[in-house]
């Protein structure tokens, strides 16, 4: 086993959670844009590796800055500001061949005094976060260019409509069938664009209402059944989404045995679990459009 | 130094974060009420500390099964909740001289569906918290009661209308005055009431909007000045609030210089820091009501 | 209701989190320390909650440039640099009556090469935080000083010598006594010392031995048993500690039933769960020391 | 865009984060393995999806009972026990076509009294978390099996022997150079085994030992170079080893500029910063074994 065989292999760096906020005030109605950035540069850095050669090493500094360089110009949208800035980072230098932006987005909603929603006080929305992975790899007009959107930490439960049973059953099965239970999840989804050229906001809001409207529509016999109508919804209101991953923990709520203390529980009093819980994951997608393994590099979540 | 000179000194104990959810489904239009609930007992508990003689100890476990089977007739609100649960565990033993119910409640909202809230398919609303301390000294008529309502979580900011300057100068001031930034803060509130017999959900309802449209209303000259104004506006809407304390991180919003880059940035481009922040904590309080410190026991919080 | 009761009650302010490392180069083997340092002002800042005037406000920035520029002469340990910081800004204006300082820090362990410790590179340690708390009140020889100590984080299980029984039953008991169960927790202490010239690290480390040497040595028949032994453990080994609190959630270990299987589980596997948890929380103290509520305010917990 | 061309894609479902603690106490020195397994199935489960037939879906509840049952025979190790429960999983059903399995190890060592290590009474270290993947396609003697070790959370510090120059310069760059900073990471390494046969505890602390005296020992130019250097370290010292996959987030320590106050700063006083942090990930590997993709999939982290 001599050293010899040992070379780097695949590789990428960049500046993680660049906190851009960008405010514009062009009319006494004023906007916020506020993001999550994170850059990722790859290419030939080989030399910095082996060698601790700098020259082909794009400070992470540097890419901090361009980020708030590019705010200057205005946001946008999330994916918009993504394909500017990997598109200027792949293009950079001839040894970089490709970017990529991951961005999260926080809502914010203005604050309603006297029933009308204030010109510049905001109150930022909870817990859920858009979110947006701009690859792209090569430069000019024959770069390889992908667009995910996305949201995480969308908390929704249902209190009946669900149902859970023709389970297999082995020595180690003890849950019983249920024809009415709680379901609650945490919605982590991402779906990629076929067009780098979209009304990014209006696209974003239309599959996170198709996504909700299906959770809440589907009398659901499974979670992964649940999981499929909220992607095929998606898929089916926007031809330009190719395809969604959907990750989908099982937020347990475990009916509360009051029998002990001499009360019944008709499907009122339940126990919100943490640990453990069931995690579905899935892809619903068009046969039609090939795969893009690229588009989702780097990305947690399987599929 | 003789060891006879250590004593037991002040304590409780109790259950924390008992994950209730109580489904109301008494119409086809379901509610339900989420909460986190925390009990502690105080009393006379020495012979458990000295001797490990647990003749006095309520198990947690048993605080656990109250909280649960008190829920099977119904939450109604955090504060009545806790009043039950405060009531029943101060007067469950001779030993037990008081009890405190702590609990966060989390917000759901009816999913939209084709415009119309759905009946039973909801999203949690996002990192707002709602809160409740029940204290309950002694027992029947004669107990000492008091009820805290709060929030916590809730992020606002405000594009302008904020400015900051003739603060005092010494050897380690380098801050320059402004006339206008941008002050963004996550309200941590908690009121006393001076009845324990309210409308709740209205009550807090009030404070809430109160406490928003003082911050959205106020041009700030210091965060200082929003926090009285904040607290003031939520003791003139309701009487029953004999005072309020607020804990108000300055999450400070940076200008961000652009100048390096040839670009000039009119207060539009900020990095938003996370740490070290501003912390302003504050009483508003009625110069006619006495103080009530045995309701304030054991809440995290200056003053 | 005339708006005129409302008045300001008992407020502060101050830089939190500011995170400051301080490196001692004076010899080829390093050393470190790593702070959190939160600084607040207590007196006279009524002018900026009631009329936005900033001219008592001294710049939070101002206190965290005071923090990194104390920290330029050496940190010494977190009560030292307490006391430094907080006896000058209490001093530092005659409308400021008093500051607290407190401080997390954070430990760092060298790494071992080839057997022997480095010089120069640094682990970090777990999870475990140092914490200090100083207080001044007033300025000059006169001032009342406290100097809290503690750590939290500090999570210790015993995989026997742990009962708990004899507990009174009512209707909501449900609970099995058992003779032999997992006992474990996550440890938060704060002691208080008589003394403002010690030597805090010689200090620090005896009574955290105290605590985990009471932990393991004591055969628990409740928690509550467990936490007095600690907290007298501590006291005896050091006259110089008035008092301690301590906190301890009861993280449940509960053994699994396998019977289902066909299994025994002979004290062999058990689920750790998350929520709720007991949580008992209890004061420790001389009997011949006078109690000192100055030394505690706004430092959270019970007692 | 008929609905028909809408279809699964690639999916999976389990049970995560089951938290289960095995103690053997088949002697009086007892120890104990304290472990987070999470459970994944892939096969065919599309009518769970399409149609809500849960004929296919073993419940994630009996999966959650495998890890408990399993762990009545010991764990002996992670890795061996992700080996065990993958080999059932997969082969459970004809329509399971593989399983994963993850798992977090938390170290307890044991607290010494009076100098000596207790035979029951632990203490957790630190945020370390060792880490295991396992995964296993088929049934039988034919299955593929992979087995990826890893470590989390290990946080290291170098106070000198680091240095970042000779990166290019462009509109965006207003870094200096240096030739001496602190060097810090959070380490996040997974390195994939070539036998599924191994002493797993000796081989994990020997990566371990190899990853930290590398960091210590290299003499820095970029944090690439460190991260190769303890790739490369680790392979050397293991030849078991095919690959390595690193992900260090540079946590920068800024010299704070302590000029405005009169003083110098000859490298003694930083600033811990939050956000943003540099990321560097990078693979290592032998250049003689073949990749094997699915060693990693469903594994967060780039490469």
């Amino acid at each position: 086993m001599p050293g010899m065989t040992i070379r780097l292999g695949r590789n990428q760096y960049g500046k993680a959670e660049v906190r851009v906020v960008a405010v514009d005030r062009s009319s006494a109605r004023h906007t916020l844009v506020d993001l999550n950035v994170s850059s990722s540069l790859r290419g030939d850095f080989t030399a910095a590796h082996t060698a601790g050669d700098n020259a082909h090493v794009v400070a992470t500094d540097t890419q901090k800055n361009t980020v708030f360089a590019f705010a200057r110009d205005g946001i946008a949208s999330p994916e918009a500001f993504g394909l500017r800035l990997a598109r200027h980072f792949a293009g950079a230098h001839d040894w970089i061949t490709g970017a990529r932006i991951g961005i999260e987005s926080y809502g914010w909603s203005r604050i309603p005094v006297g029933g009308r929603p204030h010109d510049h006080a905001f109150s930022r929305d909870g817990g859920e976060v858009r979110t947006a992975v701009v690859t792209v790899d090569g430069d000019g007009p024959d770069a390889d260019v992908h667009v995910l959107a996305g949201l995480t930490g969308l908390v929704v439960l249902k209190t009946t409509g669900s149902e859970f049973w023709g389970f297999p059953r082995d020595r180690y099965t003890t849950l019983a069938e249920t024809r009415d239970r709680i379901l609650a999840t945490a919605v982590t989804a991402r779906w990629r664009y076929t067009s780098a050229d979209l009304d990014w906001d209006t696209a974003f809001a239309g599959a996170r209402t198709a996504l909700l409207e299906a959770f809440a529509g589907t009398h659901s016999l499974a979670l992964q059944q649940s999981l499929y109508a909220m992607g095929e919804a998606a898929l089916e209101r926007n031809p330009d989404i190719a395809e969604i991953r959907l990750s989908l923990p099982n937020k347990h709520h475990f009916l509360q045995d009051l029998s002990a203390f001499g009360l019944d529980n008709p499907d009122i009093v339940y126990h919100a679990d943490d640990r453990p819980y069931g995690l579905i994951e899935g892809t619903v997608e068009r046969d039609d459009v090939p795969p893009a393994p690229a588009a989702w590099e780097g990305t947690p979540g399987f599929c």
